[in-house]
């Protein structure tokens, strides 16, 4: 799992500077048991064991509430490398921080008097909850929408003390396993000219809520993205996530932890595939005029190509994450979520099938992980924002036409 | 199955004009049955039934001896679209075609008296056993030398009545359920200043043959790719394949069998793929703006260049193919075989990554087969020529290089 | 000029055997005048001497009118050899050949009576001059509507006698050295639901006829495609071209000639660039690892690279020419066409920037041809189709969308 | 000039508050002068006046020397700014800052005594000049070597009071516009087992020093960078630039000044490509189904695209610029580096090609600057280190392979 590439030793400039190393050392746990999980189809349970005792669910938890306290940038380091170790895993765990981060950034000043009480207290408890080692999963997409927020069809309607949800959703990372899950529903109301999406959190025991398995899949077969169904499920009051309405809004001013919690995903499997590349060709022999494959003229420059592909990738996220945490929501902030989000989507694929050609037919063997990074790397691209999202939005973006009204956006 | 797409009608262009029908009958049936030896690594038996019924071992016996008399351009349209139905079946099938066809292509003229006589007897058992439903199994790779000719090192020695052969193959697609195997063996003699390598046929019940099930892999899992070991195995001088050491001559002045056999199966695989794509596309409704996916100008845009690509591959492998027909073994007839193998090898995974992100999440489900033409495709490249020494070779041959010596080539 | 690579050889295979080598001669004659033309600006009229001396101008006339007969896919590979030599010669000359070419595949029966006997004299009397060395240029792009047939202000009403045509055209390759030009002008009139646009011939020495000298320009400066306009110009009826509202039919159903003619002028360009490279390499000493350039591994493999995307393209190129001849307006045979014309546009800027980057920095000095292929040859994909509107057309067409259609079309 | 896209506001980050508005202003003078330089390949004169009035001959003096005291981040962002304005200008400027640069980062305390004591006259002599407003110029290319300085035969030998050099320099750069030529020659003497080769410093009036004007070339036309002749040339002892025997050292060890400094200049180039693009699409109207261009679907994506390729190669030149000051000479900066330059090649032709694409065909005109951008961008993959040496070095060092040998160099 020790990177042999002095490029890479920049990951250790975290502000927090166990959070790495622990990352790591789990990222080295997680990698000899992801060919069974990935192979079976079944959740990491151990590998999320291991992340509850480490006290990785309140990773994003303020410091002052009792959390690590990683801020954006943190994050994406640390999930980059626990992705080294079992990219599953950390996809299914981004998941939990999709939910719990989105709190953390909420600047409670501008929330009016009684609505603010109403929030801290539902974030507190999903804090306490997250320091207790409860997992959240985040529910959003939709069989026929896919993750549009605009289009889906799951509803929800006021009732005494709380609300009723009704509705599929589909591609549910840890559906049956996490403890509780966040649901976008929409009201009969619009929120100004757009539809009132809101979200709630339900819990995993509700009676209401059935699970359908169905998740098998080229790649991330560990994730468990099975689909959920509510059944007329009652959720209290004190359970809607944010404040209603806010959805769309949060989705399209602050794109990065709906888009941007993926590039840390998928840049550690990257970096899982080229470390496994350059291990791989030190070790091999090569033919009688260059009797090591890495004298091979050849075999230097297209390591050196897939070397300048990694890591100015790797320079976009981490400036991506750092404007996050510098200028969260400016539009220069969501232009360079995009750049990463595209980068990202476009390297894993690209780079895991050249290092299947530069390491021969041997490793496309079960017995090396490459395959896994093969398939794994490809569903990068379909979680929001696609490809061709991420640029139609930067291209609108330089041209000067306004990117922040969802109804016009890819949500 | 069927194409929608004009522009793959012309493959009906082919001289025999009940062979292609035939063999997108068949790929119709294999289709359905594709999934299952997929997932569980099984040799494909009632696809290869249906072609032995179908008198498709004989493809490349001469109609003179009986058999359908294919030539190399009318084989690699019946090749592909075989593979559009399963590339498993297809490659496995193409292994037996690599030695009925170098057989085919004989010309007796050029062998001198006695040698000729074994020859034609060899060449005629072979025509009959083919056309008596009997399948072979070209065993070249070996672990360590991978496809290098060169470098193996499988010995074979006289002995009275024949030959001792005693080595490791890697890679035999079909072992175990193949009715021979060609074994490709070294001397320790040299043929001029090249080793001797010859081959020799090798039949499945030898009791001095073992198959060790090693076959666990990211694509192509149906061909039962295992290893092979010879124990001292004896085999009659009857079953010498061709001349004595004339193998690495054979590889370089001749590659159509060895490398350009692959041309055909994966372009089918590409072919699937893109049928797939489109027709997916063409049921998929699309968003508020454009309702139908396929009014979305970038959905236009992306397919159109996936079908540049596509197309303007297969007129390569079609010209290529002709050539063979046309000028065999000619510098420029080897070139375009080349050409056309970096342009299939570099199309699959691209052709098959750009159409999952087309369709989408939904479509790495194991209930599609796109996801296994993702995988399936990915190998292609690792088969001899890989792209680099495609490249390699061409740009030699235009720089004014010498390209036939086989100790400065990539065997 | 004559090729040292094996790939090119093929050009020979002709239909009429003396026209390439008469292209090829030319050719070489006009290599060594190419950089002072490009350096003016200054129309090629030696160039265009040898030319009509040699009878090209009638390379399209029926043999049956006394002219060379030459069908599309002969003058593809024509035009490709000129273009080696001069660029912007072979531009230019080739908008003649878009006047002749339309004319000679005529399918007279078509016609109905009165109109047939109009044509055919007008016909006649254009294969008379054409043969008499007569030189004629077409003028369709406008300021405003660029080459968008259906955007175009120049006007025509009937008069009586003629017509009278009022506008200004862009680019139009040999204006002031033309003898004749084909003006793209509308009518008031609709043709079914299109524009009535309609072609007309109009002498150089018409006095209501003015040239704009503008054209100063990255590259194909030998064309003097400068700006001209009709002053209320008066055109008798017999110099109405083909039938009256049949331009914007003709671009769609049978756009070979207005986007293909292209084709085969930027092949020959790249060709240039790539014969130019490796004879360059082949003259070049390396370092003290490599003392041939040509020994160096990275060389060898960029040139096969470049080998491969050149004779790729070639291939698609002479494919799409000839599905021309067999098969001329068939939907498959325009996407072939457009196909054919996206990889033109795309190869040249590619292969002549890399050659540049693989001959080294002498070699942008102008005392080489190599800095002129690379501005040239930029000027490809300007023209229509352009590449986006190509993968456009392809895209559509193969998702089963009309392209036949003016008004959705990029005209 | 002024930027109209978000992506690039950053750029005003930089530690001299005062150091880019003035690059800015300055920039947006030469501008309008550019073309005719260009075009009459003329040396900037006016716009080196102006440098030199606002003192920019001195921006890397330290400032306790009374310099500007720009470290190599601050120097990358103001080169990149002066090139937006005519990079022929910051191409020259940039290699008067070579010679400046290398020595403001000297450490002293590295140089044993009475070295240390002629170097540093050497260094405030060269201060002096640089404040007072004369230009370096630096002569290390070859007609046979090229930039390979293990190559070059320019020699030197000791004399009375000073040497003796003899040879001819190419590609150098404001050659008979500089004040002073830094000559790059070898000594018979080897320091250790690489060449001695030495840095001299000449005027440009030394009677034995001749200029050859042989620059016309694709781009860059305006840095006169002729042919310089040395012919028996005496240069005093303390015009012995850094150490003897250093040059090599130099250049493998601490690559930044002679391969970085193009990273500036030519990012500088893109961008202007790139704000060309925007400014001209935003005025275009487009056809009747997008009025205008910028509602393009196909145009946003694509502009998409070249705002991905120049923001991220953004992101890798000041990533890598920020190493040379944080760690200098560290492999990973090293790295960097050629990763930086690498991107800078590639993006440079592709950026202002797809640019000439989407602007179409009017943009080639002279009256516009894209057809000089275009062929500007192509110089800059020229120069050292061009893009396949940059990959070999990356390559190398990924795979654990010394690159600090200047034997085993592209050097």
């Amino acid at each position: 799992m020790s990177s042999t590439t002095p490029t890479t030793t920049d990951i250790d400039r975290a502000r927090l500077p166990e959070l790495l190393p622990l990352c790591r050392k789990l990222a080295a746990q997680f990698a000899p048991r992801a060919a069974a999980y990935d192979r079976e189809g079944r959740f990491p349970t151990e590998d999320f064991g291991e992340m509850r005792a480490a006290g990785l669910m309140g990773i994003l938890v303020p410091q002052s509430h009792g959390g690590t306290g990683a801020n954006y940038a943190d994050y994406t380091r640390a999930i980059e490398a626990l992705a080294i170790g079992n990219g599953a895993t950390a996809l299914a765990f981004n998941m939990h921080n999709v939910v719990v981060g989105a709190l953390a950034e909420l600047d409670m000043e501008d929330v009016p008097g009684r609505r603010a009480q109403s929030l801290a207290a539902c974030r507190n408890w999903i804090y306490d909850e997250a320091l207790a080692g409860k997992v959240f999963a985040s529910a959003s997409s939709e069989p026929e929408a896919g993750p549009r927020l605009t289009q889906i069809k799951t509803k929800y309607e006021r009732v005494d003390g709380g609300f009723i949800l009704e509705g599929t959703k589909s591609f549910v990372s840890m559906a049956g396993h996490a403890d509780y899950y966040l649901i976008a529903a929409r009201s009969e109301q619009m929120f100004g000219d757009v539809p009132g999406i809101s979200y709630f959190i339900v819990e995993r025991d509700n009676p209401d809520v059935t699970i359908r398995e169905v998740w098998d899949t080229l790649g991330m077969r560990a994730t468990c993205s099975n689909t959920l169904i509510l059944n007329r499920c009652f959720v209290p009051t004190e359970r809607l996530f944010l404040l209603e309405g806010v959805a769309l809004y949060k989705s399209t001013r602050e794109p990065h932890w709906l888009i941007g919690g993926f590039n840390g995903v998928y840049l550690g499997i990257a970096v899982a595939a080229f470390e496994f590349l350059t291990s791989y060709l030190q070790r091999q022999a090569g033919n009688p005029n260059s009797p090591r494959r890495i004298d091979d003229p050849l075999v230097q420059h297209r390591v050196g190509e897939l070397a300048v592909a990694l890591e100015s990738t790797r320079n976009v996220v981490y400036d991506a994450a750092e404007r996050v945490v510098r200028d969260r929501g400016s539009l220069a902030t969501n232009i360079a979520i995009h750049r990463a989000k595209y980068l990202v989507n476009e390297l894993g694929p690209r780079l895991s099938s050249e290092a299947i050609s530069l390491c021969g037919g041997s490793t496309i063997a079960k017995r090396f992980p490459l395959e896994r990074y093969y398939r794994d790397s490809r569903c990068g691209g379909l979680m929001p924002a696609r490809s061709d999202d991420c640029l139609t939005y930067i291209g609108r973006a330089v041209l000067g036409i306004d990117v922040t009204n969802p109804l016009t956006s890819y949500w």
